[in-house]
């Protein structure tokens, strides 16, 4: 497990989307990210493992000590609130399996912490991602939320890091 | 793992209901129920990490075929599905990455099954459910919609059962 290394998982039940970045010599850098594509047309079960087994084998391959999560509120939809819940609870639960530690940060704490504005557009949290990360382009939207609140926990918890 | 032995499970974020049943000689037989309470204080990575080892620990010690799981349909309080959506999730993950085949039902699938009305109340469930299967006792709330559930799908797959 690399110590200094961080999961950011933005969970859906049809796109999943990840980023990995190491806190290290002070500062953010890239190591992954990605959006995992599952497959809508397959039974509950088998798309429920396939996220399972996505979050595991970026696990086992990068190594990560640390999970970092949106929190989610309020859906209007509890059709929706289901499927997101099912989504994020397998992710979660993968993770602490593999012992890694555990955050969830609000939509406004990360785009505060990304943007220095709680109520950035999806846009602007793209943009400062690309530029914190030193991105050769934009990343895809599921896998610049899922860095951006890899960011956030970074920032916030980077006195234990640079120990 | 046992050809014709079936887990229900009855997933909550505090309280997870189970029931085993195999279908030997043409009908249901009880092996074992119950209800496994997860740490409300723990947080919600260690609680969905807690579902998850109790249902594998469910499946490493019965080895069942088949896990069956209520439908879940509408809930006003969209935090509570988002819960609820979670339990159910890593439930159904861990299931399915030991390899059980996944079967759903809605309360009044369930309910017509068991009772023999889709309204029945559960009061009525659960005294069916210590009916059909012998019991000395009434099971505990959770645990009879568990047992429930596993024995609405014995009774829509005997033909398959019985082979």
């Amino acid at each position: 497990m690399t110590h200094n290394r961080l999961l950011g998982i933005d969970p859906g039940s049809r796109l999943t989307g990840f980023g990995i970045i190491d806190w290290q010599a002070r500062k953010a850098a890239y190591i992954s990210s990605g959006c995992v594509r599952i497959n809508y047309k397959a039974s509950l079960d088998q798309r429920l493992l396939e996220i399972f087994n996505a979050v595991e084998q970026l696990i086992t391959t990068y190594q990560p000590s640390h999970l970092a999560i949106e929190k989610v509120f309020m859906h209007k939809n509890a059709d929706a609130a289901i499927k997101l819940g099912q989504a994020r609870g397998v992710a979660i639960a993968c993770a602490a399996k593999q012992g890694l530690k555990f955050a969830e940060y609000s939509p406004n704490e990360i785009k505060q912490a990304v943007v220095g504005r709680g109520h950035a557009d999806k846009q602007q949290v793209q943009h400062m991602v690309k530029v914190l990360l030193n991105l050769p382009g934009t990343p895809q939207a599921d896998a610049a939320d899922a860095l951006a609140v890899a960011l956030c926990h970074a920032y916030r918890h980077q006195s234990e890091f640079n120990t």
